[in-house]
């Protein structure tokens, strides 16, 4: 009955399942211009942050602060970028995005259009810390 | 000594003053193409979500929520768009954006290129309930 995509599937690699959320390692096209890009996705239907109850956002936090933590560590990023927009997808999901700046698009957020083409030598560098960034998120005990 | 536009200045029209952050609302071009847009500020220069101490996340998280949820029942957006990025500026900030499905960027995050102009007779009608936002956030306890 749902036509909600993060309710009728997993949305990406599956990296921790959690009773209340899961981690996602982005696929496809925009993981192809930025490879080092997680999701945090809470489990139910819920559209806006302020829906859930304080517990449930303090967990809810508590993963995304150590997902990029996870992040941070293996890729060690120019910057990180976290979001919680919606707008196409209206069901609770953050954003956690290892920026660089030499990536196609910084500065500017990653839905700007890019400034420069990908650099795919230093991606693929990038890609080589992945797996273990994702051990690392696999690891993470959160309650 | 600082270059930090965040550090130097209070970044906006203050509505809150907390002793470790403050709520501003968005002023000059960003606010002419969105005008419910609000930052909370975290006072001290930390670039990194993940540097905040647990307690600290918190408190700014409590605070984001409670803009979030002000900006919900004032303006009665399609959706909330929160995002800390700091590409430009990176001293933790979080915006809270509020979105409907008939502005210049619906569905794309406020960072993409427009795609229709500025129906400037429904934005004054979001402006006339920014006041009462205000002093809503304005009256809030966070602690």
């Amino acid at each position: 009955m749902s036509a909600c995509p993060l309710c009728e599937g997993d949305g990406g690699l599956v990296v921790l399942r959690h009773e209340k959320f899961r981690v996602i390692r982005v696929q496809g096209a925009e993981a192809a211009d930025f490879p080092a890009f997680y999701r945090v996705i809470w489990n139910g239907h819920v559209a806006e942050w302020s829906d859930l109850s304080d517990d449930d956002q303090a967990l809810c936090m508590r993963a995304v602060s150590a997902v990029e933590r996870a992040v941070r560590d293996a890729v060690q990023p120019r910057k990180i970028n976290l979001a919680a927009l919606g707008n196409m997808v209206p069901h609770l999901h953050w954003h956690v995005v290892a920026r660089f700046d030499w990536d196609s698009r910084f500065p500017a957020p990653i839905w700007a259009a890019p400034v420069r083409p990908n650099d795919e030598a230093r991606w693929n560098s990038v890609r080589q810390r992945l797996s273990a960034c994702d051990a690392a998120i696999a690891a993470l005990s959160l309650n």
